[in-house]
């Protein structure tokens, strides 16, 4: 019996995360300073030798810097978005340079708040400062900067991971060539808030989160985690695809007049929230529906994204899904607005998918192929560039 | 100063509430039995000799049989649907008599979970049994029985009002003349029921909840209380309406940089949340979201909703609202699709309103105007059968 018979063919394949130490400060929006911090990364492909071909895929709230292939020692534990990522695949290893980074904060490897504060030789918990998209960006651009990357050939992202995308154009605008903003939204509605800060409530009202500093405690807010969690699957999915995948189907023949598990969505909501309060760490949870809450571009203009956005430099590839209902098409469509505004050069494609704001995760052909033709052109541009 | 210059005027004014005794079992569909229980009722306006005016107000998740008016010991609670019930009001108090019944399992009065179980002199708490749409609609009619009121004019609710409304002309078919339907769902969607289970979840797992027995650990399960109406609210609301109350306002200049209040909708939320988790018991709260889950009249007919309505008798008024989103306007069609595919005698207005699903409790002139010209009607064939 071969087990690699069982992991994706066809993909990036065996990967391993590094590690990148930053000892200058990094001073946050905030006005906290990181002292000094690590980020964990992955690559995959090569970069070339003009150094032009790298592509930066920002992650989401429940992602990391690990986007494809797997682990010699957890070979179950894909990449998020290995279906993208890959040889021959829409992001093409073979002809792009892929770089995967953990944002700041989070709870994979790079400094958050679960990370031992060098000052104090402790768990940061509630001392982690608030961070922010822009941090991230600027953590990122630092870091490309280590890795001699002048310019990115994209840089790319779905939802929150998109939102670092378009704030890469506003801040470093020459740096980033082309901007792929999949399943985004300029900023949250007030709804889109309503259900972070019902999360965080569930999260800092559990007894066992002890102020934020529960690793002093031994213990997880697991129950705050577990309710943020299934609040945010809700979200993520369409009624429809909801409807579709566990209808009013039942576990036993009939209703059986308690509290306990009666509908199949009923388990599979518990079930996606205790593995997730396993874990993720609930300090970055709180931290990363914050940075969602605060991503507002238009906000230093008066209000205008149209204003926000002028600066930008990069063309850009805008992506929607139809059933999207945290990120719906029209919030979409303001960012194209904006940029056409500004005379950017825009490509935007609406993708019919019954899945909801989880779509950009998932393998639509029409989708996919988009990315791909998008990727295909920014190949051939590469090619003509290099050409003597 | 006089007080009552600030209380609703042209309303039925001042009420109290009454309790009727029953002392009869009451067999429930899951097969528990109610050896006893009480129902907490109010009544406005007079029942005519021929005892033919009576409508049925039947309550939804967060209110009770405190219909209209106020209390002179409590002047500002004012009946949740004084805007739609007193005299010259859309249901008008002076031609009809008006009945609100605390449902059973409730937290107003009504024998619930809170209330002491006469076999043992403690409250139910975790033993009160899982009560649905059916077991309320067969208590209402015993109470009928007992008013010496054999139809119904008319039975009246919203949202889970409707449900009981529609339930009356499937199983009391002879016993309603009218159903008024408002903003329903002919059963929940699974998302519906996520967010129940969410709801439900934070309240299980919230350490004073004791199983169901906190009464006798003088606890109350507060922080799952509060998570569980935040959810609420949000899923009462419509994204613009949230958008257009609250929008991205800050509470302070600029953001803080702390998980406390930022935004506006923020402290909203909270407040709703400690208010609510104040005077509404959480063993109600359980089993009112149950009742919801479990209620779906097409399942015992193959999952035809005509089948299920093919037995009523009544006339319909069915009412929905365009930003609903919990149960959306197209629900509503399924409803009065199944009335007509049986030839029933259905009106169905879509009322325009930006509000979501709490439109159903707000005054807004179309939709009031709707249900004073169907009420009009009502009261003209009272007098046409009056006439000797």
């Amino acid at each position: 019996m071969n087990v690699e018979l069982a992991l994706p063919e066809n993909g990036v394949g065996l990967v391993a995360p590094k590690v990148a130490h930053f000892a200058e400060p990094l001073k946050l929006r905030s006005g906290a300073v990181l002292s000094d911090y690590r980020l964990m990364y992955e690559t995959y492909g090569e970069l070339n030798a003009e150094r032009s071909n790298a592509v930066l895929v920002c992650h989401a709230l429940n992602a990391s810097h690990h986007v494809a292939g797997w682990y010699a020692d957890d070979p179950k534990n894909v990449g998020w978005w290995d279906n993208m990522v890959g040889p021959g695949k829409p992001l093409d290893t073979d002809r792009f340079f892929v770089l995967g980074v953990n944002n700041i904060g989070g709870c994979h490897g790079s400094t958050g708040p679960a990370s031992n504060d060098t000052a104090t030789g402790k768990p940061y918990g509630a001392s982690f400062p608030v961070i922010t998209v822009e941090d991230w960006v600027a953590a990122q651009a630092r870091f490309a900067d280590r890795l001699g990357i002048d310019r990115f050939c994209a840089v790319m992202g779905g939802s929150l991971g998109a939102m670092q995308a378009l704030q890469w154009t506003i801040d470093q605008p020459q740096r980033v060539a082309h901007a792929i903003v999949i399943a985004a939204a300029p900023k949250l509605s007030t709804q889109n808030i309503a259900f972070n800060e019902v999360a965080r409530q569930a999260i800092i009202s559990d007894p066992d989160f002890h102020g934020g500093d529960y690793y002093a405690f031994a213990t997880v807010p697991r129950r705050g985690l577990r309710i943020a969690r299934m609040i945010g699957h809700i979200t993520y999915l369409s009624d429809d695809a909801m409807m579709e995948r566990f209808g009013r189907v039942l576990r036993a023949d009939d209703f059986r007049f308690h509290f306990d598990v009666d509908f199949e969505v009923e388990s599979y909501l518990r079930y996606q929230g205790e593995k997730f309060a396993e874990v993720f760490d609930a300090n970055t949870y709180l931290r990363i529906t914050r940075a969602l809450d605060y991503f507002d571009p238009a906000k230093q203009h008066g209000g205008s994204l149209t204003r926000a956005l002028a600066s930008t430099q990069a063309s850009f590839l805008v992506i929607s899904f139809t059933s999207d209902w945290r990120f719906a098409p029209a919030r979409s469509r303001e960012i194209v607005k904006a940029l056409l505004d500004n005379k950017r050069n825009v490509s935007y494609a609406e993708i019919d998918a019954p899945h909801g704001h989880d779509a950009f995760l998932l393998d639509n052909a029409h989708y996919h192929e988009v990315v791909r033709e998008y990727f295909n052109r920014l190949a051939r541009e590469l090619a003509a560039r290099a050409e003597p």
